[in-house]
C-alpha cells in the first residue's frame, strides 16, 4: 500500500487534505490511492443536506457538529460549491463560521469546487466521502446548494438526505428542482419563527402527500421538522430524525451497504466510466489541437459537424473513420 | 447523394417523417445522410419556445403558423418532449390540436421524444433542425418545456428564444430555469387577461433590468409582450418583433449563420464527441456484458469502483489498464 494510503487510514489530516484537494483539482494519480482506500470504505454514516442559498445550511451544519461531537462521533463534512455558471450562493464565505470547529481534530471540513475542465463534480465527490469513510469518521456531511443535475446526483450519494427550506418562500419550494424533492429524506423549515412557516409546512405536507403510494407498505415518509438553527432549536430532534432513518435503512432491505446495491453501483459506475471516456479522450484532442483543427473546418465551411465528429472520435476508439463502426445503434 | 438525402431536399414528406423517427430512435444509419445534406443547411430561422407546462405554447404555435402561413412562408415543428424522469406536460396531447394543419403541405409538426440509452436529446433535436433545414423550411420553430439542461441546450441552437409564462405563476417566474431565462430573446405572458398580469410584467421587468449591464453598447434587450394566444390577440406584435430580432441579428456582428460561429461550433462539437464516445463504449460494453460482470464484481466486493473503471475504458482506448495513461490529467 502506498504511504499516503496508509496515512490516511490512519487518520492524517494532512495527507487526507492533500488527497481531497488533488481529487478536486483533477490529478489522474488519486487513481491508484482511492483503489486502496477502497476495502476499508463503507463504514461512514453520510447525511447530504441541500437547500436554496441563504436557508442556514451552514449554521445548521455548526449545530449538527456540536451535537454530534458531544456524542463523541467524529465528522467529516464537505461543503460542495458547483462552478456551474447558474449556481449561485457565497458558499466559501459561510465555511468561515464552521472554522470555530478547526481546532477541533474530531470535526475535517473542506470546500469542494472542482476545477476540471469536463464536469465530474458528483465523481470527484463521492472520492472525497470515500476518502472520509477510509479516514474513520463516523459520520460524513456533504452540503449543496440545492440548484442542477450535478448536486441531484451528489446527493443521492448520501444516507439520508435533508432538504432544508425556509418561510416565505412559498415561491421556492416549487423552485426546488423536481428531482431533488424526490430524493428528500426528511425535511427541515429553519428560521421556523417567521411568518409563514405554517403555510411552509402544509405546502411541503401536500407535496409529499401528493406521492401517497410512495409510502404504502412500511416505506419511509419523509418527516417535516420546524427549526431554528441559530438558537439550536430543534436541531436536536432533528437529529434523532436522522437517527430514525438510519434505523430504518438497516431493518429494510435497503440496509446501509447501500451503495453496493447493484442499481446504485450500476448508476456510478455508468457515470464514472462516461466521465473517465471523456476526459481521457477529449483532454487529448485538446492538447494535440484537433479539436480545435476540427472546429476550424467547420467553422469554415469545409467539413460537417458529423463527419467531424466521426474523424475525431472513431480513431481515439482505434476504429478507421471510412470502415462500418461496430456496437454502435445511436446516433 | 443517397436517395434519401436526395428526397429530403427535394421537400418529400415521407422521407423526411422517417428520417427523424430514425434519429428519434437513434439509428446509426442517419450519419451518414446528416453528413450529405449539411451543406444544405442554414437557411432556415430557428425559433425556440419555451415554458412550464400549461403555458399555452401550442395554442401559441398554432397561430403563429397561421400568420406565418399567410404571408406564404413554409414552417417546420418540433415539438421536443424529453423522456427524463423529471419532466412533465402532455405535450403529445397537445400535439392533436395543431393537427388541424396537418394537411397543409407548408406546415411539417414532429414531436421528438428521443428513445436514445445514454442521453443526446439536444444532439437529436439539432440534427432534427438540420433536416428540416435542409428540406427547404422557411421558419423552424422547436417548442419545449422549459425544464432541465438538456432544453437549455435546446433553445441555443435557435435563432430567437422565446419565453412563455402565464400570469399568477409569480412563482413559477423563479421556477424558470436561471438558464433559460438568461437565453430568452422575448418574453411573452400569454393569458394576459388573468388577473396578475401587470405584477408578472413587472417581475420579468425586474429579473431582466437586473442584467442591465448586458444591454450596453446596442446590444438586444428582451422586449416582454402581453398576448391571448387563444384569441389571437397580440400573436402578429409578437411575429413582428421576432422579425425585428431577426433583423437585430442580421445588423449586429452575430448574424444569423451563428450556429457556425466559433465558439457555437466548439460547443456543439464537444457536446456531440462527447455523446458519441459513450455510446460507442458504452453500448458495445453493455452488449458484450463487461459492463454487467464489472457491476457483479463490485457488489460482491471483488473489486473497486475505480479499478473496475480502469478495465473498462482503458482497453476501449487500446491503452492497457496496467500501464500509464497518455494525454489524462483529470481524475
Amino acid at each position: 500500500m502506498s504511504s499516503v494510503a496508509e496515512k490516511v487510514i490512519a487518520g492524517d489530516i494532512r495527507a487526507v487534505a492533500r488527497l481531497i484537494r488533488d481529487i478536486d483539482d483533477g490529478m489522474p494519480e488519486v487513481r491508484e490511492i482511492l483503489k486502496e482506500l477502497y476495502p476499508s470504505t463503507g463504514k461512514a454514516y453520510v447525511i447530504g443536506i441541500t437547500g436554496a442559498p441563504g436557508v442556514g445550511k451552514s449554521t445548521l451544519v455548526d449545530q449538527m457538529l456540536n451535537h454530534i461531537r458531544k456524542d463523541d462521533k467524529t465528522v467529516g463534512v464537505l461543503a460542495v460549491d458547483p462552478t456551474s455558471p447558474f449556481s449561485g450562493g457565497a458558499i466559501l464565505g459561510d465555511r468561515v463560521r464552521m472554522q470555530r470547529h478547526s481546532m477541533d481534530e474530531g470535526v475535517f471540513i473542506r470546500s469542494m469546487a472542482t476545477r476540471g475542465h469536463f464536469g465530474g463534480l458528483t465523481q470527484s465527490t463521492r472520492s472525497a466521502i470515500d476518502v472520509l469513510d477510509a479516514m474513520g469518521k463516523d459520520y460524513i456531511i456533504v452540503e449543496t446548494v440545492g440548484v442542477g443535475q450535478d448536486e441531484v446526483d451528489v446527493v443521492k450519494s448520501a444516507h439520508t438526505t435533508v432538504i432544508v427550506v425556509i418561510p416565505g418562500m412559498g415561491d421556492d419550494i416549487q423552485a426546488i428542482k423536481a428531482g431533488i424533492l424526490e430524493t428528500g429524506d426528511i425535511f427541515l423549515i429553519n428560521k421556523a419563527d417567521r411568518e409563514g412557516s405554517d403555510k411552509t409546512m402544509s405546502d411541503l405536507r401536500l407535496m409529499i402527500d401528493m406521492d401517497k403510494k410512495k409510502y404504502e407498505g412500511g416505506k419511509w415518509k419523509p418527516p417535516i421538522l420546524k427549526v431554528q438553527a441559530v438558537f439550536d432549536a430543534g436541531v436536536m430532534e432533528f437529529l434523532e430524525e436522522i437517527e430514525k432513518h438510519r434505523q430504518y435503512l438497516i431493518e429494510t432491505s435497503d440496509g446501509l451497504q447501500f451503495r453496493r446495491k447493484r442499481n446504485r453501483v450500476q448508476d456510478e459506475l455508468t457515470e464514472m466510466v462516461k466521465n473517465r471516456l471523456i476526459e481521457e479522450v477529449l483532454e487529448n484532442l485538446t492538447e494535440t489541437g484537433e479539436f480545435d483543427r476540427a472546429v476550424d473546418s467547420i467553422v469554415e465551411g469545409k467539413l460537417d459537424p458529423y463527419s467531424a465528429c466521426d474523424n475525431l472520435v472513431l480513431p481515439a476508439l482505434g476504429v478507421s473513420s471510412g470502415g462500418p463502426v461496430k456496437g454502435s445503434e445511436v446516433l
